[in-house]
């Protein structure tokens, strides 16, 4: 354990809590969120948000929550501390709220019917941020405290190590587990954040990625470290998206390739009169993705990273040789996941090793070849899975983080993902990377988005099957001649990829089942492969 | 004393060497160093820089170094680990070998009469990057074992709060005091510099700030954390840095405002053509500096520290307004030392107590006016001084880092130093801030640099005295009229301050006493004034 007494003056907590009080001290008028698209328009200062946190702070105390408690917030992108996805069942959340052992939902109005079943107390915000509101009287409950005592009677977590949020993963394959992280952890990743994304107060952030996704990466911290704006929005509406983006100066959002789709091909997108920096993690953007992007004005950066680490935990730098690239090149560059992130100790490929195995990590060779597992170390990851020390021991094994992702190491040292270790497809007893697969598939003009998947095969064991959206563009060339489409798109793969890797199946459709945070759910196309 | 077991994977130690690693990773043939105005110009990239500083390691350690050994560098800006100022005179210097217990000198051809009479092994530098030079031969000592063993064969030091650098502070008053800071501090001020600059891959800072001054406020860790490139110079060369400025695509560097006046009135200035960032220590800019730097194009960020806060550790924030403002109105502004600085965790004026006093710190009222002490906590705060542990516990009393600089707290929050406490004159009762009647003389159009200090005054006890460099443009109009100016400056002075701040005498110099770092030394100016 770490034993940290407090007795050094020059050795100091590492909290992102000081980046409000500091934003407070020095930019206390500056505006800190926009929040707009509602009936009830609130827009809060630095000064006037610290003051609101403030009284949370006693609001809380006063409604007995003590240190280590958790407080649930069941909520659209507009507020954070023990996030809960709202796009979950009724019985998800209920196992989530057990199993955090929560012991106060801060919820919604339009969440409620997700916290109705519990027993835990229960405080509704109607987002008015108006009197009357039930979360507003909740935080005059603190006020008076507030008033009396101030930061003085705050005690501050004297551990930096101690848990800071807990995030539960979305949870593809069984049951979602929490993810502690700690609060020196945050600090330096919102750090990080803040200057991989060169913000500064000048900067304003779009709310386009959910704040339950690993906590919004540390961006709700990061922004504040920067003295950003910050922008929110309660639903992914592109309309609303497009008009923040045109008139509120935003300068940087993140967001999933698929929600990058929505916005380059809204009716109201159009090029943007500043750059504004997209920061693209979950998939690696296609050359499509990139391409159209950059019409827009918006430069897109490549992160890669989990719940486990804070969100990004490797960047793909830039080169100076991309920009005499082609963009086939420059997209088959930035599709590589890259080097560590500033703050980020240490990632490598290791060789896979069998689930109880305790020989030292071995690490693959630079050949852009050699298939491992991603393994990460350092103060951005994740401290431990809560309540589940079997997991914890399982993931830590070998003294390095597991992420679980299939990788080679190219010379240069930087990681490119082949695929989920679950998501690989072993056609005749070659290992066939689906997502090697997708991102040539990806390379067809009619393609928008595509995702492949492993079919049981009677002769090679399994076989790549590939489902498709046609380009809107192109999909009423193509309407009533699928099956001609599938023969081109065929052809198209085994001019680029060995035998083994080309789909043996495609099937056209006009949408892929998703997680709630944007990713393709293989495990619901497994499912539909095996039926057919 | 701080336990810290590294049993955990999400718990690695903030250690600034982590960033040369990364960089020499992911931009390995990106320019790192320039040092080019030389017999034998070198240039290194990350990769090879990093293979020079594993060759070193090695070096160190087959030399006989061990862990808490220290080594000492008497160099132009051009290396660092245990920095002495090449300024000193040999005693200072043999001094600080002594005290210091280092166990090796390296030390640069120009300065080896420094180290003459040392009975340390030296090690010489020629600078010159070569076969043949001592300092390489060194270097080849450690290159067969770099070879043999790499990174791996190298323990990382496991206590994060170990000692990083030991810097002499240049001692205006008595015996230069030793400051030890620390690992985790380094990285977390590297960090902060970096981000306060918004440093990135693109940007080439220029060595003209001594990296013996508080290690070059950690400029040599922040440039190699943002992957920015760094040029060297042996010697403050105005010519050598215009050359920079106007063919090096500096963007970034650090100075005096006594450096600034050599920049901006240097023949060869003119208007850069990309805005260059001036961050300006030591003294409050003026409105003539800020007017001056502005014309070329340089935009001045005024920065306070100390060598015991590893350099910045306040920031003048701009605000919005300042652009509405005049630039009389912005100077004022600019004049303050301001907020707490990126990862500084705390800024306090406080009551100033006696020498024993063991009160608790009580914060002065933020109304401008009262005066009181600046104190500081938090991670670059240092850790001690070198084998002085009643200095350390002299400067930590309270609980807080004791800085000698006397200030008042604004309503906004903001510090603005009125003066080192043995530089106020207690003239009539009252106490006068030599800094504040600095920045009312210079803003009268004829005077280049000021500074003013206590005389003896028969009525008054102590008087203003005013020693003053007039502008080279208009020197020639008071030639033999010098008594007349000084009637002119004193009616100036009149309309402008209080009567028991105007100066009782102004004399007209051709220069000012002033240590090796740029600071006025104005215990020789007290000297002379009180012989006249």
């Amino acid at each position: 354990m770490f034993t940290v007494q407090l007795e050094f003056t020059h050795h100091h907590l590492q909290n992102p809590l000081s980046f409000i009080l500091r934003a407070a001290q020095i930019y206390s008028d500056k505006i800190a969120l926009i929040h707009t698209d509602v009936t009830n328009p609130v827009v809060y200062t630095f000064g006037i948000w610290a003051q609101r946190i403030q009284n949370l702070a006693y609001a809380l105390i006063k409604a007995g929550i003590r240190p280590g408690d958790r407080v649930a917030v069941i909520a659209p992108n507009s507020a954070i501390i023990t996030p809960i996805n709202t796009r979950l069942k009724p019985q998800e959340v209920t196992y989530i709220l057990e199993h955090s052992g929560s012991r106060l939902i801060l919820v919604d109005y339009e969440y409620a019917h997700l916290a109705q079943s519990s027993k835990i107390p229960v405080i509704i915000s109607n987002d008015t941020g108006r009197a009357g509101d039930p979360y507003e009287s909740f935080l005059t409950n603190g006020r008076r405290l507030s008033e009396e005592k101030g930061w003085a009677g705050l005690d501050a977590e004297p551990d930096e190590n101690a848990a800071a949020v807990l995030c539960y993963t979305s949870g593809t394959t069984g049951r979602p587990k929490g993810v502690i992280t700690t609060l020196r952890g945050s600090y330096l990743a919102a750090i990080a954040n803040a200057f991989e994304a060169q913000m500064n107060r000048d900067s304003t952030y779009l709310w386009i990625l959910p704040m339950f996704h690993a906590a919004g990466w540390t961006f709700p911290w990061a922004n504040v470290f920067a003295f950003a704006t910050q922008v929110t929005l309660r639903t992914v509406d592109y309309a609303y998206i497009w008009n923040h983006l045109l008139h509120s100066a935003v300068t940087h959002y993140c967001g999933a390739p698929t929600v990058q789709i929505g916005i380059y091909s809204h009716p109201l997108a159009r090029r943007l009169p500043k750059p504004v920096t997209a920061i693209i993690a979950g998939a690696a953007p296609t050359p499509h993705l990139i391409s159209e992007l950059e019409k827009k004005g918006i430069k897109p950066v490549h992160v890669y990273g989990l719940t486990e680490t804070y969100g990004p935990f490797t960047r793909n730098y830039e080169q100076a040789s991309l920009a005499a690239m082609s963009l086939e090149d420059r997209a088959r560059s930035m599709a590589r996941q890259g080097h560590a992130f500033a703050t980020a100790e240490e990632v490598r490929v290791v060789y896979v090793r069998e689930e109880n195995e305790d020989r030292p990590l071995k690490d693959v060779p630079r050949d852009g070849k050699t298939l491992g597992e991603i393994v990460t170390r350092g103060n951005i990851v994740m401290k431990e899975y809560f309540r589940d020390p079997e997991a914890t021991k399982k993931a830590f094994r070998g003294g390095s983080f597991r992420s679980g992702d299939l990788a080679v190491m190219h010379p240069d040292g930087s990681v490119a993902i082949m695929d989920r270790s679950k998501d690989i497809i072993i056609s005749g007893g070659e290992n066939a990377s689906s997502l090697a697969i997708e991102q040539e598939l990806a390379s067809h003009p009619h393609v928008l988005e595509v995702s492949v998947v492993a079919r049981e095969h009677p002769k090679w064991g399994e076989r790549p099957m590939a489902f498709v959206i046609l380009h809107p563009q192109h999909a009423s060339n193509w309407r009533g001649r699928h099956h001609e489409f599938e023969c081109d798109l065929k052809q198209h793969a085994k001019l680029r990829l060995p035998g083994f890797a080309c789909p043996e199946w495609v099937e056209v459709v006009p949408e892929l089942p998703k997680t709630s945070t944007g990713k393709i759910l293989k495990t619901e196309l497994r499912k539909v492969a095996a039926k057919l």
